[in-house]
C-alpha cells in the first residue's frame, strides 16, 4: 500500500543562512548528532562524499610518492611541550585522556589535535642518512580539539583529515613540497568539488602554530564568506630541532632536515554544501556525487514502464555511471523532493508517453532545465549533461567569487564594503599586525591571505599610512 | 662510495619465537614503538599490508550491500552502561579522558573499545518503519583497548580494525548475515593471506561481551599456537531493548529488531608473520605483498645491465605486477637479506651472462627455488610463479594445521598432546563451563571454537564422564 511520506521542509536560506545548512546537514542525511557536543555521526551519504574527497587525494598523494603510515591516537604530554609555539597553539583545545582501566596514569596523554609531534619523534628514530630523505608520508585519521562551539562538518571537536608530514634534506625542497601540496588541494577543490579558490601565503597572525609558513586556499561560501579549506605549512628545520632529528649528508656532515605538513578534512563537505546548496537542499558537482543519476518510473504501474526504467540503470551502471532507480512505492511528488534533497546531479523520469516517443525526459539539479533525451544515444547524452552541471557549478560559483571581491582604499571603505555587499576586501597592507588587528576590530575582518596573484592598489597601507608591502584579502571567515 | 650495509640479524625462531617475531617486526620496517606502551606506529610498509587487506574487504563489504560511515571516537560513560553485559567485558580496559581544554568533565568519556552503543544510539533516532532495514553499516577506525601486557599487531591498547553493525527485521536475516559475514573474513584469510582456517561457534565463556553468539575463524601459527583472526556476533534483540529501538512492521506492528556485529583488525597481520615467516624474515602470500616482485641488477656497472632491469621492471608494471627495481649501491648480498627480510614474494636477478642468454634468474621467497627464465616470456612466468607461491604458502599452512590437529579421549590425553605435541586438540564436550575451566587448569588450553564441521569422537566428554553435545578444538592462544 502506497503511503504518502512528508517531504521535510528546510529554511529558507536567504532568511537564515546558518538554519539552512544546519537542515541541509540532517535532512539530506549527511550527519547526525551524537551524545557528545561537537563529535557528529557521518551517515552513509555523509561519509560517501568523504570517499570520494578521500580517493581523489589518496591517488594524488602515492602518484607524487607520498606513502600512508598510522600514528598513534595519543600524546603525551610531555612529547606536545617540545615544540613551544606548537603546543602554546593546541594545548588549550586538547582532550585529556587521565585514567587507562582503573588506574590514574602518571602522565596525561592528548588526544591528537594534529601530529606533528608524533612524525618528528618517530623520525628521530629512523633518520640517519641522506638516503633515508625525503620521508614523505601522510595518514587518514581523525582528530579532537575542543571547541566550544560547533557545527557539522564545520567545527567539530573531533573531524577526519588526512595530514600529510614531509622531511627533506635541503629547505628548497621542503618549500617546494608545501606548494605542490596547495597545488594538490588547488585542483581538489576546482576539479573534484567545482569550488574555484584563492592560493596565497597566511600572515604570522593566522599560520599554524609552529610554522614558518602557511600556505592557504580560499573559497566564497554562497553568503560571500570565506571557507579557509587547505593549508599547507612550512616548518623550515625548528621542530627538526625541538625533536633532535639530524642526518649525515652526502659530506659526511651532520645536517638538519626541513619539515613540511598539510591537511584538508570533512570542514570542506561543510563548505561544498554552503557553496552549492539551494533551497531544495543539497547541490552535488557530479564527480563528488555518490549517486550521479536518479532514475524515476512515471506511473510505473502501466505496462513497460518498471521494466523500461530497469533497463535504463542497468545500461548507464555499465557504461560506468553511478545511477540507482527509485521503484518505491513513494509518489512522484516525493521522490523529486528527496532526491532533490539529496542534490542528485541529473534526474531521469521515463513514463508511458516517454516509451512511445523512444526517449526520457532530463531535470538538471543545478539549474532546472529540462531536456528530452532519445533512448538509444542515453550513453553519450547523459556523461555530457553530467560534464555540463560539473562546468556549470564552477562557473556559477566563480561568478559569486569573482563578483565579490572588492579593492578598498581606506578602513572606512573596507568597512562599508564588507557591512554593504560582503565579499572578499582586498587592500594593501604595511605588514604591521597592528594594522590587522585594527581591520579585525573596525571592520570584523581577518585577513584571508597575501595572494600569490598581488596587484598594486596603491603604494600605501590605507589602515596607517606607511609604505605598503602586500595587497591583502580579508574577509568574515567560517 | 658505495658503502657496505651490515645486514641486521634476527633471533632464531626455533630458539625464541616471541623475540623473532617482534625483530620481524621491526627489521621488516613494519612497526616504530611510541611514547606509550602499546601504541605502535604502522610504518610504510606495514600499513600497506593493512590497506591491501582493507581493500578487499572494502570491495567485499560493499558488494554485499553494506555502507559506510564514521561514529565518533567517545562514548559517555552513562551510554556504555546501557547494555549489562556489555560494560562489563569493556569498561575495565577503557581509557577515560576526563577534561576537554581547562575544563574537568562533568562525565567520563571513554575512548571506544568498540561501538555497539554508539550505533544503537543513532538507530535509536532514525530507525522507524520496515522500510527502514536492513541497516547494513561498517566502520574503519580505531579503537583502544588498556591492556596490561602489550605487543605489536597481536596485542595493542590501540588497533585499527573494522566494525561492521547491522540490524535486521528478523533474528533469521540476522543471523544469515553473520555467518555470511564470516565467509567473508575466512575468504579473506584464505585467499588474500594464505591462512587456512576453521570456522566455529565460541562457547559462552568465549563470546563476546553482549552476543548470543560468537563466530571465529581460527588459524594455526608456525608455533602451533592458536590466532582468533576474524568473529562475528548475533546480539539478538537484546541491544536493540536496552536502547529502545523498535520499528512498525509491515503490518504496522511495533517490533525489535535484531543486531549483528563484525570485525577484523590489525591483529591479522601478526597473524600472517606467524603463519608464513621464517630465520631470514618475514615471507608475504603475493597477493598480500607491497612489493611481489624485486628486480635486482647484478654487476649493474657493467654495459647494459642497469638499462635492462630497467626495461624489466616497466615491462612487469606494465604486466600489472607490483615490481620494484633496487638500483642503490649497496652490496648484492645485502640487497638479498635486506629483499628477503621484507619478505618479497620473488626476485629477480639479471648479470652480464643472464644478458647473453635472453634470460633472467627467479628465485622464490617461500622455498628459495631457482629458476631461469626467458626474457620475452616474463609477462606470462611470472605471473605463474606468483601464483605458484601464493599456492605453495597456503598449502604449506594447511599441512601445519591437518599436522597439528589431534583427537583426545582423556583430560590427561589432551595436556598430554598439547605439551608435547602442541597445536590444536580435539575432543567431545558436554557443555558445561566447568569442565572448560578445567581444561583450562589442568592442560593450560581454552576452547578455540565448536567447529562447525563436527566430528564424533566419543559418546561421553572426557573431563566428566557425562553425555558429550559437542566436539571442541581446544589450544593455546595468542
Amino acid at each position: 500500500m502506497a503511503k504518502e511520506k512528508k517531504v521535510e521542509q528546510i529554511t529558507d536560506m536567504e532568511v537564515d543562512f546558518a538554519q539552512w545548512f544546519t537542515d541541509v546537514c540532517t535532512k539530506a542525511e549527511l550527519v547526525d548528532y551524537s551524545g557528545v557536543k561537537g563529535l557528529f555521526i557521518l551517515r552513509p551519504y555523509g561519509y560517501a562524499l568523504w570517499e570520494n574527497i578521500q580517493s581523489y587525494l589518496d591517488r594524488r598523494f602515492k602518484e607524487l610518492g607520498h606513502e600512508n603510515v598510522s600514528m598513534p591516537m595519543l600524546i603525551p604530554e610531555s612529547l606536545l611541550q617540545k615544540e613551544k609555539d606548537h603546543v602554546e597553539g593546541f594545548a588549550p583545545e586538547c582532550a585529556w585522556v587521565t585514567q587507562g582501566g582503573s588506574e590514574e596514569l602518571p602522565e596525561r596523554l592528548c588526544i591528537r589535535p594534529t601530529s606533528e609531534t608524533l612524525f618528528c619523534d618517530h623520525w628521530s628514530h629512523v633518520v640517519h642518512s641522506w638516503r633515508d630523505l625525503p620521508m614523505k608520508y601522510n595518514q587518514w585519521c581523525s582528530v579532537l580539539r575542543w571547541e566550544k562551539t560547533t557545527r557539522p562538518f564545520l567545527r567539530g571537536r573531533e573531524f577526519l583529515w588526512q595530514e600529510g608530514h614531509t622531511l627533506h634534506a635541503t629547505e628548497e625542497e621542503a618549500r617546494e613540497e608545501t606548494l605542490q601540496m596547495l597545488e594538490v588541494y588547488a585542483d581538489c577543490c576546482e576539479h573534484l568539488l567545482a569550488m574555484p579558490v584563492i592560493r596565497g601565503n597566511k600572515t604570522d597572525k593566522e599560520k599554524f602554530a609552529g610554522a614558518v609558513n602557511t600556505y592557504t586556499i580560499e573559497c566564497m561560501m554562497h553568503d560571500h564568506k570565506a571557507l579557509q579549506s587547505g593549508t599547507s605549512h612550512y616548518f623550515g628545520d625548528g621542530f627538526a630541532r625541538a625533536f633532535n632529528i639530524t642526518f649525515a649528508d652526502r659530506n659526511n656532515q651532520q645536517s638538519v632536515p626541513h619539515e613540511t605538513s598539510w591537511g584538508m578534512s570533512t570542514r570542506i563537505i561543510g563548505g561544498l554544501i554552503m557553496t552549492h546548496g539551494d533551497n531544495s537542499g543539497l547541490v552535488l558537482p557530479p564527480r563528488m556525487a555518490p549517486i550521479q543519476v536518479i532514475v524515476l518510473p512515471i506511473a510505473q504501474h502501466k505496462p513497460g514502464v518498471a521494466d523500461k526504467a530497469g533497463e535504463l540503470v542497468a545500461r548507464l551502471k555499465a557504461a560506468g555511471i553511478r545511477v540507482r532507480g527509485d521503484f518505491s512505492d513513494n509518489s512522484p511528488g516525493w521522490k523529486f523532493a528527496n532526491w532533490e534533497m539529496k542534490g542528485v546531479p541529473l534526474r531521469l523520469e521515463i513514463g508511458p508517453k516517454d516509451l512511445e516517443n523512444g526517449q526520457c525526459v532530463a531535470v538538471r539539479r543545478d539549474n532546472g532545465e529540462k531536456a528530452f533525451l532519445p533512448l538509444d544515444r542515453l550513453e553519450e547524452s547523459v556523461p555530457a549533461l553530467l560534464e555540463a552541471v560539473q562546468q556549470g557549478l564552477f562557473d556559477k560559483a566563480k561568478k559569486n567569487l569573482d563578483e565579490h571581491c572588492f579593492a578598498a582604499y581606506s578602513l572606512e571603505d573596507a568597512r562599508a564594503l564588507q557591512a554593504e555587499k560582503g565579499g572578499f576586501i582586498k587592500t594593501m597592507w604595511c605588514g604591521d599586525p597592528a594594522c590587522e588587528a585594527k581591520m579585525k576590530e573596525q571592520a570584523g575582518m581577518s585577513s584571508r591571505c597575501i595572494p600569490f596573484q598581488q596587484e598594486h592598489l596603491s603604494d600605501v597601507c590605507p589602515i596607517c599610512g606607511r609604505p605598503a608591502k602586500h595587497m591583502v584579502y580579508w574577509g568574515v571567515a567560517y
